[in-house]
Formats: structure tokens, sequence, C-alpha cells
């Protein structure tokens, strides 16, 4: 906690200062007086807003403003009518996350404009400056000249520095971001999802992003002209981007801002921008790791749809159920239960029953062995992106599930079309993006339904994570970016990179069901292009790098066999943290994580490269002072490379302290995985 | 003319043979046989096409369809219902153009669709396949379900080969297409801007276009999914892609395909698929070459605002008149002669009178020392995109041109926020993308308006050309490229494959006024980082190479006189063509044409190349056999380089005739320009 009396000086000067600019600029602060946005209005009334940090302009002068398909909007001939301000110094809990305690500290500036000439039209734009970024949101209050509005276009633009390199996806098909990062100038970014993360000439690391997407369309940053994005919301099925009825806000558009690369992976920003939760007890909403019948529908061991290959057999998930209980795994997922997989469902979801079981697959006995077993079957909902569907099993879906004691449910919009089905009571089938209004309400009825029967949902293909997990901590996980599904065998391998980028990129959103731990690397053989292009300690390294509640052990059950020593990290490692922190990193290069485990004294680190080895020095000071750990350290070998030598590691044991600095050797496409011990505590055992 | 008896032959072979294979694929090839399309619905009724190339693939299965808002689509649960086949060999005429004779030759397949479940829906798939390419089109009927339907995607999808390689733009901002050409494996093609032309692994060449492109919305080419491309209608303000009445039918959307790059420059498929000129006689359509106020401004000499340095004065027009008519030029274009430039007119386009000049600016003064000296003034329409303010005005504007005796009006659409501007009747302004419905009916508004004044209009930042001007012969030329004024002093200028690019992707689509003839390449000086990425004889080789028919000689008057040897070649280059030839060229590397001359024998060639410097050979057989030739050859010099050394050129006179191969010296960002005469009339000259 901040010192208080400290903070309320700070405070008050603070205002004081703000007292004095505000006649002229409008202009708020953040508490390190570092970051500044600037709001005003030109000759014309348009309002435009600024951001500079230190002596970097950051966001040049750019607009402000929405507009509506028959009504004014509020983008010109606007006056500023009433300016607000305020701080707030405070820490709040996650139930489960990366970090217990979220400090939430900012200055605040409500500007309230009202037209200047033509219909009377009111709106506000609040605005919250962290030492960590901006975030900034329009408020649209009642008001005379509409209630219900159809936004057509948000006009919120991003002037940036013109001499940046950007890390992004494509915004082709709004759908599923299922893309590999792209590395280029900032020019070369046409249309791209977000989160995009930039570095700029001075190495300042901003990226773009929004926070509590909710009753809304999420924007893809789109470079209308040189330099200048704009936010380029994802539309309805009936073209209009947002359908609104005052009073309203719309999501938070935010800017993390760091002075290097690593700053931004320890942001709290968009967690800080969402609304509390509002599920009150979530004790059963529970973190872990689990095992599943998925790969090998991947690798073509196992169908997914009914026969000879099938899956989800009652015997072949008692045999993983028995496998997660030797191992102390938590859950137990099975896809291909439910009838429905034996047609084309990749592009037609209505063929799926959420409460019917394949013939060989007893559910009932299944999820009572589970649980016999001390393992939670975990349930599986894939749509195929036919909402409705879906929504029309939903209630009996869960009440399913429910009666059965599954607390967690993995959900699935693959669309191959590239859209959701939504039928009308016409019967006329529309076709809705993953990420615009209709989807972002979808999953918010899914996350209420699941709520109310004490399930927590694990999407893929999701909309993008926006934080909302503060609000509905039973948003537990999802998927939303290039998975290790695509180191299977119908899809050209993730590159080495392509891990550190999610890092810096799709990560800054929220957690990522990214599935790691394959051990069977070379599962196709050598040759085959079919590969998962990592040493086996990068995969260890990635159950710390990439934050998940809950963690795949993707593999086979019996590939875990051949490394048991490594294997060890996999069962050992949690996934629910008293606290982390982002050591070191470059964006798409390398990033090493250090974060204690929850309710224990335990330290874990994992770091990463790309395609390069490196050596990468690691000061050991988040180690409690004064204490000494005993540090199983999972290591590349000298000779290991993803190419060549991906199974050459070394486990060691060595006494670290707080003062210790850690020399860790990375190979190419390789990592490292440390559980910290504090020395007492493991001699014990 | 092709030999009618044999084409008679073929054509009966022909169908005999098509009605052999429409019971199992409904197939319909080009009249040489090589390209075949094929049209077939799967087992959900969805409709299909594929498109082969010899042994090549070079679409494979992709979707057709419509969807609709309200209504259902045709794009699922159709059936076939009708085969119609058809084919044409037919020659007709261009007023003008890049040549006279244009043979449209085609076998043609439509197939009629219904409904097979859901309510009743009708609607055609048209194909016509020529030896150049295709082009297909849906049309939609009159039926009993709906008459009014507002488009909400077009399903359009072209499934391409993954490995090849890609010229294009990004198709941000939907507006202006002024963009660097970027040159990338196909797979970092997002979002695209039409043409979008590819070189497949095999080496055959592709574009990817639209033809006839009215009262509907211009497509972008999105890739969906890796290497699947769908039509991205550019939306309505109303978020609505289209909205259409029964019968409609929408634009073409063709592929030209051909074995090498210079096939495709050769192709007429875009103008044979537009419907014949609705003007009737449009002799009064007249191209030529014109000399203008306007590259001053975009140096800073002058302005287009009132003021000292006001370019649009009543001398400084009788000064470029002179200029003309000394020179033998057609037209004098005027910029900032009328009210309304002193403002921020870039991104607020009702300050302009389309009626009232400025003080300093005689207008009828003008006009008649114009015709006076046997030049025309061109007249000038900057909109700044604020259509209602323009079409307020126009009838008048238009008015007040014919009684000036003005044949030409170059519009401006600059729109700086990126959109147009129509205000409703409710004073509200709505903001319509360049290429959206509602700008491609103004601009057919514009056409049918000045028709009727006989005065032609050529289009700056308007939508992309799609050969309408068969139909409208008044639509004489248009920008819709990174033009000439990026070599100004406001952008990074234009690098030297820029020009070699825009013939190989804009031009496909029609005629640009490029503006070439700068011969002040270093305007501002060598070090200032602003000038002409060229060597003078590369200006020279634009006015064959970029085809309009209205061409600039851009540069200030008297910068002409440094090189008088130089700009002969630009007084006696024509700007209307009985034929062209492209002969050679690499997409962005290099391209010749040859071109020869309307009511004339003379032949004309240009080649430019990129930064590299190049020797290449050109058979001159295109020249009449048995004929002696005058080649004045306009060539960079040995040291020539646009860097280093753009002004040293040779002129040189040679006899040749068809059976000589020229050998030509290209320097980096050079180019050659070459007239040749009959020897017989080069004497007499």
């Amino acid at each position: 906690m901040p010192d208080a009396n400290n903070y309320k000086i700070t405070a008050l000067l603070f205002a004081a200062l703000m007292l004095a600019c505000s006649a002229s600029a409008m202009e708020v602060v953040s508490p390190d007086g570092r970051i500044v946005f600037a709001v005003n209005l030109d000759a014309d009334g348009k309002p435009h807003y600024s951001i500079s940090y230190g002596v970097e302009t950051v966001i040049a002068e750019s607009r402000l403003g929405i507009r509506f398909k028959d009504h004014a909007g509020v983008e010109e001939s606007m006056r500023e009518v009433a300016v607000e301000r305020r701080s707030s110094d405070s820490v709040w809990q996650q139930p489960w996350g990366e970090r217990r305690d979220v400090r939430d500290h900012y200055n605040e500036l409500m500007v309230k404009f009202a037209s200047a000439v033509g219909p009377e039209r009111h709106f506000a734009l609040r605005v919250r400056v962290h030492d960590d970024g901006i975030g900034f949101r329009y408020e649209v209050p009642e008001q005379s000249y509409y209630d219900e509005v159809d936004i057509v276009d948000e006009l919120t633009e991003f002037d940036l520095p013109r001499a940046a390199t950007a890390w992004w996806i494509p915004g082709r098909g709004w759908n599923r971001y299922e893309e590999l990062y792209r590395t280029t100038p900032i020019d070369d970014v046409s249309l791209a999802h977000t989160p995009v993360t930039l570095r700029l000439a001075s190495g300042t690391h901003i990226s773009l992003h929004e926070a509590a997407l909710i009753d809304y369309s999420g924007y893809m940053l789109d470079q209308r002209r040189p330099g200048v994005f704009q936010t380029n919301l994802a539309p309805r099925s009936d073209g209009v981007r947002v359908k609104a009825r005052t009073p309203f806000v719309t999501p938070w558009r935010t800017i993390q801002i760091s002075p290097d690369a690593v700053g931004l992976l320890n942001s709290n920003l968009i967690l800080n921008l969402n609304e509390p939760n509002v599920l009150g007890d979530v004790s059963w909403v529970e973190p872990g790791k689990y095992v599943g019948i998925w790969w090998a529908m991947h690798l073509g061991i196992n169908t997914w749809g009914s026969g000879a290959k099938h899956g989800a057999t009652t015997a072949n998930a008692e045999r993983y159920i028995d496998f997660a209980a030797e191992n102390g795994f938590d859950g137990v997922l099975v896809e291909g239960w439910n009838t429905g997989w034996d047609g084309s469902w990749f592009d037609n979801g209505s063929v799926f029953s959420f409460t019917e079981p394949y013939a060989d697959f007893d559910l009932q006995a299944v999820s009572d062995y589970a649980r016999k077993n001390g393992v939670r079957l975990i349930g599986h909902h894939e749509t195929s992106g036919h909402v409705s569907n879906y929504e029309s099993q939903m209630s009996a879906a869960y009440d399913l599930y429910e009666s059965l004691g599954i607390r967690q449910v993995k959900t699935g919009y693959v669309a191959d079309g590239g859209q959701m089905q939504r039928v009308d009571a016409n019967g006329v089938t529309h076709y809705e993006w993953h990420d615009a209004q209709f989807a972002v309400n979808h999953f918010e009825r899914v996350l209420t339904e699941a709520a109310r029967r004490k399930i927590s949902i694990n999407t893929h293909e999701p909309v993008k994570a926006t934080g909302l997990r503060r609000t509905y901590p039973n948003w537990i996980s999802r998927e939303g970016a290039r998975g290790q599904e695509y180191n299977a065998t119908w899809a050209k391998p993730n590159p080495p990179e392509h891990n550190v980028l999610l890092a810096f990129t799709r990560l800054l959103g929220g957690p990522m069901d990214f599935t790691p731990g394959i051990f069977d690397l070379l599962h196709q053989g050598p040759d085959s292009g079919f590969r998962v292009q990592s040493t086996l300690m990068h995969q260890l390294a990635l159950y710390v790098v990439l934050y998940s509640p809950v963690q795949m052990a993707a593999d086979l059950p019996e590939n875990y066999g051949r490394y048991p020593d490594a294997f060890e990290f996999i069962v050992h490692v949690p996934t629910d943290w008293e606290e982390s922190i982002a050591l070191t990193g470059g964006v798409g290069d390398y990033v090493a994580f250090a974060r204690k485990e929850r309710d224990g004294d335990d330290w874990y680190l994992g770091a990463i490269t790309d395609e390069e080895p490196r050596a990468i020095s690691i000061p050991l000071d988040f180690l409690d002072a004064g204490r000494d750990y005993v540090a199983t350290i999972y290591r590349d070998g000298d000779n290991a490379d993803w190419k060549t030598s991906p199974y050459d590691y070394v486990i060691e044991e060595r006494q670290l302290d707080h003062s210790t600095s850690l020399e860790l050797l990375l190979a190419a496409g390789g990592g490292a995985a440390i559980r910290f011990r504090p020395a007492e505590k493991a001699e014990q055992q």
C-alpha cells in the first residue's frame, strides 16, 4: 500500500497544478508526472487529444468522436461545458490471477461536451492516466435528441510517430486472431487486431488495445492515412457498428506506455479499467492443470467423430483420468463426446447436440469415475459458431454439467466460414463477426448462464481478451491466437519467435489457453515438416511465461513417460500466483518471468528465446532477502538447438539467494524453467 | 476481324463439346481452350466456382453468393434451374483510346439458380470467358420474395495459389488509392484495393479487379483466411454495403490471366465487360495535351488561395496560354480560380463556390484569350469531397463552363478526413467512402450532367477505374494512385519502381492522369530529399508508358526552355492511339510500350526501368513491313543515373525497319522514348 500521507500531499499539489493548467489545455497527468493527456477543441469544435511521455510525443493531436446513422454525431461543433477531476489510489484483489493485489492508481479527467450548433447533443470523455498508461472512453448520457442510436463510425484516432517498429496481426477475417505476428515498420500496418505493440525510435514501448469490451463491437486499428490510425469497429450483420441506447459508455481505449519492453508486461492497466467482480463469491472458480483427449485428434490418432478411432470413449477417458489422478492434475478435457461431429461441422454448427453423448461414451460413468479419483471432467461445447443452436441448448447443457459436478467448460467457435451464425425469428440466417456486438453479448450471456451453475468458461475462437475476467471471474481463459495446435499436422508450425511474441502482444489482453507441454516434439518424424519448433525446456518454460489460470499438459500421457524428470516440472508448477514479475526481454527476442505461487513460498521462473541462442543474466532480487533457496533448474544443454538437439537438457539443483545473479544459457528455440524452494522447506520434502 | 467461317466451325464444335460436359460440371472454356471456368453446387446447395489455365489451377473451388440484411440470401440451399450458353466474337471501336478496334471474343455461360429450400429466391451467374481472362457477375431478377434488398456481404471468394508474389496497395482508408505498391508473398496481403496483380509460381500472371462498377460499392480484396480472399464491399454510411432493387446486376468480378507479365497490359477484358457508349455522338470529347497552373502550388511558388502568391491570376493564366499556344498544347488548367481556397478547405469542402472567381482572375477574359489563341481553358472543381455542396452548384457550374466554351473539367475530392460528405434533408452530415455506392452514383451523376454540356471529366481522388470510359466516353481520365505530385515538397517521393508498378496495377483499370514531364528534377536542390527519382528520359517515356488521353506537361513553362531538344518529344507525342502494344516487361522491374498514333503513320515507343539499369532488346516487328522509318531516339546517356546524372541524355536519329531489333540501355531510374516516322514522310518535314 502506498504511504497514505505522502499520497495526500501529492494529490493536493497535483490538484492545485491541475487547476492552474485546466483553463488553457484541459490536461491530466499521471501520478508520476511522466504521462500527460491533453484534450482540446479546434476552431470547428472538433474534440482532439494528445499524449506525451516525458519530452516525447506519443500521440500527436488526434480526433475524437462518434458518428450515428440517422442523427448528428458527437464529433464537431461541440463546446466544453464542464470539467471534473478526480484522483484515486486503491488496491483490489484478484480471486485468481498473475498477482493477488493490484494497485489502481490514477488521475482522472472528465470533460463534458455539448453541441455548440445543431441539434442538442451531449457526451463526455473520461480519461484515466496511470503511471503505466492511459484509458479513455466516451460516455453518452440520456438526452433529448436521441435515445436509440446506431453507431456507424467511431472517430478515435491515434496519430503515432512514423519511426516505429510494430508487432501485429492483420485484421483480416475479423475472426480467431490465429495469425503469425508481423514485425514491420509502422507504415506497413494496414488493419490490425489489438493489442498492437510498438517500439518508438526513442526505445519507448507502447501497446494499443481496449478494456471492458461490453455491449459494443471490438475495434481494429486501421491506418487510415500514413501514421494516423483509427478505431475501425467490427460491423454487426446489418452493417451498423453498434446499436446503443442512452445512457451508454464505450470500452476504454487503452495505450500502455513503458520505457522498455518488459514494462508492458508488468502493467495492470487493462484489468484496472474493468469493473469489479459482479458474480459475488467465486470460490468455485478453480485454477488448475488439466490433460485431455485433444492432441490425439490433431495428430490424427483419434477422431472427434464416431467410429474406430473415436477418441471420446469411456475407456479412453478413464485412462486419461487415471493419468491425471496419478500426477495431481485437476481436470480432464474430453472433446468429441457429444453427437454432431460426423459431418462437415466446421461450417455448420447446427449439427451439435450439447446433451447427447455418443453411444461409446458413458458421460455419467466417466464423470463419476473422475470425481472418485479426485479429478473433475472438463466439459466441451464446440458450437462452430452456430450461436442460435448453442443458445437454444445452453441452459440444458449447463444443467447437465452442473448435475455431473463439472466446473469448467471449454467452448469453441470454429466457424470455418469466418462468422458466427444467428437465425432470426423468420428463419433467416445472419452472419456475425466474433468481435462484433452480437458476439460480445453472446459471450456475456454464456458467462452469466454458466455462473448460475458455478461453471467457468474457457473460450476458444473467442473475442479478444479485454480484462473482463475481473468482472466475470468465471471467464477463466481463452484462446484468441495461434496456439500449440498449429504445431500438429495441418498447418505451418509456429516459428520459435512466436511464443515470445505472444507474451508481448496477445497476452497483454489476458490469459491464453495456449496448451503447452508437448514432449514428443518430432511427432511426425524429423523430416515431415510438422513438428514443434522448440526445445523441450522451452515447453516447460511456457507454463511460467504464458500465463493462464488453467494450463494443459497437452501431449499424450504416454509421451510424458519418456522424460519423467522433465515432466516433474509440469507436475509441480502452479497456475495461480501471488505475484508475477516480467524480469527482462525484448519483443520477439526473449522474455523471462518470475512468479510466486499463491499460498506458498515457492517462486518459479520461465525464460524463452526465439531462434537465437542467448545468454541472459537475471538478478534474483525478487526472492525473499535473507532466505536461502534451493533452485531446481531445467535448462537447455550445451548442444541444445530446437532444430538438431531439442532433447539436450540438464536438470540441476543449486543453492541461491536474492543477492545472486543467475546466468542462463538459452539455446536456439530454447528456454529454461526454474523452481525455487526455500531451503528449509526443500529439506523437509 | 476474325475469319468468319473459321469462327463458326469452332463455335459449333465448341457448343457440342459444352453439351457433352454440362451435365456433370457446368464448365465454360475460353475460345482458345486454355481457360476453364467451372460452376457447381455442393451438398448444401452452396454455389462454387473454380478456374483452371491449362494444367494449372488458378482459382480453387471458391464460394459464390450474396447476403441480404432482412432476407435469406442467395448463397446456400440453391439448385440449378437452367443453363444458357452463348458465344460472341465482335469488334467495336473506341472514340478515343489506346487502340481503335477492340475485339470482344468470348464464350458465355449463364447458370440460373433457385432456392431448393426456404423462401423462393432466384439469381443467375453470368460468366464470360475470354482468352485473356474471365468476368462473372450476379444477376438478380424480379422475384416474389423481395424487391428492395440491403446487401450486407458479397461472398465471392478467390481461393488463390499459396505460392505467389503479389503487387498491391493496402485497403486502408478506402480512399484515394495514393499508396506505394507493396511486393510481398501473397500471404502478406491483408486487405487490398484492386487491381491486385499476382505472379504464380508457374510464371502465370493474373490480376483481380472488377468491371462496370455502377450503382454498387467497390470491393477490396480481403484475405479472410490464408489463401482465401473475398470481395469486401465498401460500406455505405449506414453500414449496408449496397442498397439494391430487383432486377439488378453486380459489377463483373474479373480475373485477367496471362502466361507473362505484359500479357496483362495487352488485355481488353475490362473494357469488353463494360456496356457500350450511352452518350451517342461524343466527337466533343477531345484527347490532348495540357499545361496548367498547378505544379507551382505544389512547389510553394504559388498558392491556390488569394494573396500575393495567388497562382490563378489573369496575367499568369495568359502566360500559360501563350506557352500552350506556342507549343501546340490543347488545354490550360487553372487551379485556384474560384473562391473558397483561403480556409481549411482540405476537410471542409462546403467553402467552395464553383461559379465565383477570385477578384484577380477574369474568367471570361481568360477563356476568351485562350480560344483566340486556339487553346481551351480546362475547368477545375475541387470539392474536397463535400458532394452536397458540389451537387447543389453543379448545374450552374457546368452551364457557366459551357457558356465559356470549356470542354474539360478536372474535379477533385481531396477529403482529408478520408470520406465524402453528404448532408441529408435534416441537416445531418453523413460520411461516404470514395468507392461506396453513394460516391459511385455521384460520379455517374457528374458524368451525365457534364455530358449534357459536352464537357469531359478528369476525376482526381476518384473511385477506381473499372472501364466506364466505354459507357461514358466523357470520363476522360482520372487519378486514383500516387501521381507526380508526390514528387513535390510534401511527401516522400515515388521511388523509381513506382511508375513501372503503376503500369502493371493501376493502369489495368484504365487511363491515369499521372501528369508526367517534370524537367526540373531537383527542384528543391540536390540535398533536399524532395525531388523526382527518375532521369529526364524516363519523364519523356511516361507519355507513352502511362496511357491517358489527356496528358499534362506538368512542369513550369520556364523549365522546359532548359532542355528544348528533349521537350520536342512532348510537343510531338500524341495522346490518342490507333494501336498499342506492351512489348516486354516484368512487374515492378521494367516495361516497354509501342503505340501508333491515330490518323497517322508514326509509332512511338516508351520504355522505363526501376532502380536497376537494364539493357533491353526490342524487335521492331510492330512497324509496317517493307517501310523504312526514321527513329528519333531520346535515351539515357552512358553515365545517366537518376541519382547522380539524371540529365545525361542522348538524342539521336536512326534509320530502322520492322526487321530491326533495337538494343536500348536504360539507366537506373531511366527510360527511353522514341518517335518512328516513315522515312518518306520524315523527309518532307
